[in-house]
């Protein structure tokens, strides 16, 4: 990023269209906004989802009995269960009638974040992406290849989080920017170091992206122009690298 | 807000030039920026915080033994960990070199907010705003005085957060908006009602602006532009809303 500072744009993209298990979202997206070199696009989990054919209908769903007991103490459907723990590795907390999981991709979330809402009918959930860093690179590639711009890319979700109340959209993928900003053993404005800054610039994209929709409203992404952003930069580590490690989490 | 989707516009501000205990922040940002109705100005705590004379010279604290013992097992200065617990009512967690508090005003952060960066000197340190929505609400007052115009004001800070590295910034203090945009019992696009979408807009807000700057570069204030917030809203509930409640909490 070269400017210290700099005037940004959240410019949000709809007239998408449906998706569906097999729509090149690249394409979709570069036939809709004209695309910036330096530009990030912000896209929902969602919409990513459908174009990998993650939905799953609840009915074809046969619950365990782990799932039917779990679900029974959590005043769940016991399909919806089955679902999210077949999608994760750990359950971090089974209470009242919140689950919270560890996800097979590390992500710890509410119902392995498998939600209904937005979806072409009752009974049908979406499953995040398998791999929601693999989906960035891809569908940033993609972008290339529709219209010769490389924009980083950034799948969101909007989780919940412990100590404050709301949700907030944060990266699950990432491809063609540092997700995070080390400031770490750099100086401040008065040249003293800065003991312990690294920005999750990642997940502030996805926030920002956020703030241009409203959820009945269906933009399911947004260009977020002014950010400078290098265009040939490689995918990057993605946003597996803001996982935090289980040994130095404190809360788990 | 009005449209159901809509452009952002992300303003940094520089140029304020120096604040110190008693600078009227209102009257700093209004003749550096020129405000326009439903804007929403984001604020660095920092700037509250010198303005409100909340900065201490460590070599003036005497350390209570207990501030010394838990500085010992940290590896803190003993000075620094006396005012964080003055600061606080409750340590969350105490390990490694980490120490997290509840503070006075009920936020779940590192140091009670606590850091050296950006300070006038060395040794000197910063204390957040003692109540974050009443200085918020000052400045929105500030700001109507001197410009003609009431915007939404978010006082914002970078806190880290447990399962995913890295910082963001978060509304610790607000103003003149909804910090919640609450969507539960509502419809989503196709019209099925959304079970659990309650956003945290300001905290999305307080991450969206600090994408314009770099910590070195002194921008101590962003206005968001777009947004169409109603600017005769009264101040509203404040961040505080935006604090969860210990019962409710499945970590802390």
């Amino acid at each position: 990023m070269s400017a210290s500072h700099r005037e940004l744009r959240l410019i949000p993209v709809s007239g998408l269209g449906e998706v569906a298990a097999g729509t090149v979202l690249g394409e979709l997206i570069a036939a809709a906004v004209t695309l910036a070199p330096g530009d990030a696009v912000c896209i929902s989990q969602k919409i990513v989802s459908k174009a990998e054919g993650r939905l799953r209908r609840l009915q074809d769903v046969e619950p365990s009995p782990r799932a039917r007991a779990l679900a029974e103490r959590l005043d769940k459907r016991p399909e919806l269960v089955e679902l999210i723990l077949g999608e994760s590795r750990r359950v971090v907390r089974a209470t009242g009638r919140v689950l919270i999981v560890e996800t097979a991709s590390g992500l710890i979330c509410a119902n392995a974040g498998i939600d209904a809402s937005n979806m072409p009918a009752e009974g049908i959930v979406a499953l995040l992406p398998e791999d929601p860093d693999a989906s960035a690179r891809r569908i940033r590639a993609e972008l290339d290849a529709a219209a010769g711009v490389r924009p980083a890319v950034v799948i969101a979700d909007s989780f919940g989080r412990p100590w404050r109340l709301g949700q907030t959209e944060v990266a699950i993928g990432c491809a063609g920017l540092e997700p995070i900003d080390d400031w770490r053993g750099r100086a401040d404005a008065a040249g003293r170091e800065l003991s312990a800054t690294a920005i999750a610039t990642a997940d502030q994209l996805a926030a920002a992206a956020d703030l241009t929709r409203t959820k009945d409203a269906g933009v399911p992404a947004v260009v977020v122009r002014g950010l400078a952003l290098d265009p040939d930069a490689g995918d990057g580590p993605g946003a597996a690298a803001l996982l935090r490690p289980a040994a130095d989490d404190l809360f788990r």
